[in-house]
């Protein structure tokens, strides 16, 4: 069962990004993040090793839920397919608004973005893979699995902003301002 | 002038990657890059501020110079102005080598492969900016930016493998892959 369904983990988790959109992430420590949830240290430490796995706890199986929808996606082209991986994903399940300021959090301090790029990066090497494991030549394989996460990261950082709109409706626009311009320059 | 053409900080960086790719970026020191270099540690510390500093060094210039080919692009879609920019800058002045060891050293640390996606993202920020001075829609210059930056890096990676090929012709090539797939998923 992932972290974020835990009752513990996951009442740390709000608390924690509570404290860091009020206060900044640096500014807020592993004590205060504690004392709010009005736990000890102790257990905070039992769920995160430190503050900064507040924000990436769940990216392993993010990833790997990801990865599993790659495979398991019906026959079509690579493009298509990570995108409908990404797309179809169940988003909201996060918590949107628990994802909005994780993207704050994050956007605000360079180490984090750091970090939080090279996750990004891993999953552009999981998909690459898993492409190929499906017959997808190398080169387009690792084309597509890097191309559909910018359309898809665009995509999603107007979702976050965008009130209620449909995510897969936003991913599907955005694919279209891409082909325009990708075919436009084909012709 | 850039710090690759002139005469020490050249040769520290030539030296510093033999060693490098001889022993790894983590077990080399600036103490042995000095002494193979036959210069004091202070002169190492004259051109850079560490190790690291030397992969690392040029990356704002390299920015400015790209950023400064995105403003003065003739008019076109913003994507084939953003990989004009990036195809038409003149990559062998770096030193084909060089760039290849510097990325094979990158690649084997995951700690310089973080520092190095962050570059490439201040790169599509740069780009976002410079293309919506242009004029180009927010949205469809951050995706642009972002598409192309990918699109060219997956080119750039066959470019440094591929003997003597010539880099416009892979990024055309690569272009033509992705209009392929992207325009089977508009269609």
């Amino acid at each position: 069962m992932p972290r974020w369904e835990s009752g513990s983990a996951e009442r740390l988790t709000r608390i924690a990004m509570e404290l860091f959109a009020e206060k900044g992430f640096e500014e807020t420590s592993v004590v205060e993040i504690a004392k709010r949830a009005r736990v000890t240290t102790r257990t905070f430490f039992r769920y995160f090793p430190d503050k900064r796995e507040v924000l990436f706890a769940e990216s392993d199986g993010l990833r790997a839920a990801l990865v599993e929808r790659i495979r398991q996606a019906p026959d079509d082209e690579p493009l298509a397919v990570v995108l409908g991986a990404l797309a179809g994903f169940d988003w909201d399940t996060l918590g949107r608004e628990a994802q909005r300021q994780r993207h704050a959090v994050i956007a605000a301090n360079p180490e984090l973005l750091e970090r939080d790029l090279s996750k990004q990066n891993d999953i552009a090497v999981a998909f690459t893979d898993a492409l190929q494991q499906r017959g997808v030549d190398a080169a387009v394989a690792r084309l597509t699995s890097r191309v559909g996460l910018q359309v898809f990261g665009v995509a999603y950082e107007r979702w976050l902003s965008a009130g209620d709109a449909d995510l897969a409706g936003i991913v599907a626009e955005t694919m279209a301002l891409l082909s325009r311009t990708a075919s436009a320059r084909a012709g």
